[in-house]
């Protein structure tokens, strides 16, 4: 007997994640999510069921539930669903239950002294609004400062991301923006920049908003080629060069930078907002 | 005796929040936020310490801690860090901890029959190779995609949001490209498509890829009035009529849409990813 869905010698077959809110479910997944990375070993099918804010809608997702328990392993099941009744529907499913709101909320009425408000899931909605629009100009604004494209109201950002081309400055500056409301311009460094130490001329004014990005010249290149295969941009040679130069320059001109080789734009992200004192 | 800083007659000065990962901070913000959500009447000030992956690191954390604790009311304190040692040097701060690891991961080793790895929080990692280059090669398409700026490879498009100006679709998009991988394209609906009630040409062939976006007429005058003030385009007369032929030519198309007016762009995602059964 071989069941190719088992995952190593003698376990059981990997049970389906679903990940249950009255929301867009982005909380429930990303916790959720979180403490799944601790067991690598298990490739988990996942679900996200959003916006389940009726008993009528619990019922049905727990039939679906229950569909999946009947012809396998049991289920995972993360919720963050506020109001009672529905939790307490969702609660009955076949699966394993992990209520993500329900572990803590005890404890914070505790320590702030209020009762939880028990609405439906707020965090994701529109909320503040002065702070909702401000993440929707600065993605506005990540988007007409992409690439160097316009240096028009320079003065405005809050960060440049300076790096040679394909380090990661353009999902950085979306995400940046996107997730806080950063305003981000990026700019690219080429080869005509290194012909001095200074910083390109638009820039010479904002040096203290830049931060560089390096990378790994052999990363760099596999990267590059994917771009345009066998060009001299995407030489093993010319990656090294335009690197050293830039992080010569970086220092030359004391802008903070880190090398993104292995990061995602998550950790360069946090790394940015860290160094650049810029959490909103 | 007056107090600023309180919240509502009798109550205690609002706590200060620390956001404590051994990674991005992410997880420990996005649980940390939501819960907070229950508690709308505290304005707390909120601080995130990425990276603490060292015990010196947890000694210097918790002395900032203690700090803020002493000078006035005692600190919630949202932790996500895996390390034994390190957790236990956070723990021991004069705040309030939550650890949002430990909560759930004993029943999760129960639930899997493994033991959690251990290994620091990789869920805003790199993490699998292939999804995470997917999710950057969404970006770029995103961006060359945006606002029907280039019709090239529209037939590798997921998704093509339509509607007409300023009901979302750019942030739409750019969330679902940089947060789910998803290949989406945006298309601007404009007064001259609404003479016949068939989708723009270059849509014809891709209708079961596109998804439309509507709002409030008043909303979508005041949002343009902000970019456009006293114009046509921005009167409540010209939005609805553009938002009323949108609608009218979504439903004679088939078109699944939302009505953005109220909706954050996590919310418009969710529902575009539920509608369509996007979920990667």
């Amino acid at each position: 007997m071989t069941d190719t869905h088992a995952v190593g010698a003698g376990s059981a077959p990997a049970p389906t994640v679903f990940f249950l809110s009255d929301s867009t479910g982005i909380t429930a997944e990303t916790l959720g999510n979180t403490l799944l990375t601790q067991f690598p070993a298990h490739r988990l099918e996942r679900r996200t069921i959003p916006f389940i804010t009726t008993v009528e809608q619990a019922r049905a997702v727990v039939h679906g539930i229950n569909r999946v328990a009947a012809s396998g392993t049991r289920p995972l099941v993360f919720s963050t669903t506020v109001n009672p009744e529905v939790r307490a529907v969702l609660a009955q499913s076949a699966g394993r239950f992990f209520d993500l709101f329900d572990a803590h909320i005890g404890q914070l009425e505790d320590a702030l002294g209020t009762a939880a408000s028990g609405a439906p899931g707020q965090a994701h909605g529109v909320g503040d609004a002065v702070r909702y629009q401000s993440r929707m100009a600065a993605v506005e604004y990540a988007i007409e400062h992409d690439d160097g494209q316009s240096l028009r109201a320079l003065e405005r950002a809050e960060l440049i991301l300076i790096a040679p081309s394909r380090c990661g400055k353009t999902p950085t500056t979306m995400y940046l923006a996107l997730q806080h409301g950063i305003l981000a311009a990026n700019f690219p460094l080429v080869e005509e920049d290194f012909d001095t130490m200074s910083l390109p001329k638009p820039l010479l004014a904002f040096a203290d908003k830049c931060f560089g990005l390096t990378s790994q010249p052999v990363r760099l290149s596999q990267i590059r080629q994917e771009r345009r295969p066998g060009s001299n941009y995407a030489s093993l040679q010319q990656c090294s060069f335009e690197l050293r130069n830039a992080e010569d320059m970086y220092r030359a001109n004391n802008i903070p930078y880190v090398n993104s080789a292995t990061m995602s734009v998550e950790e360069i992200s946090a790394t940015v907002l860290q160094r650049m004192q810029l959490h909103h």
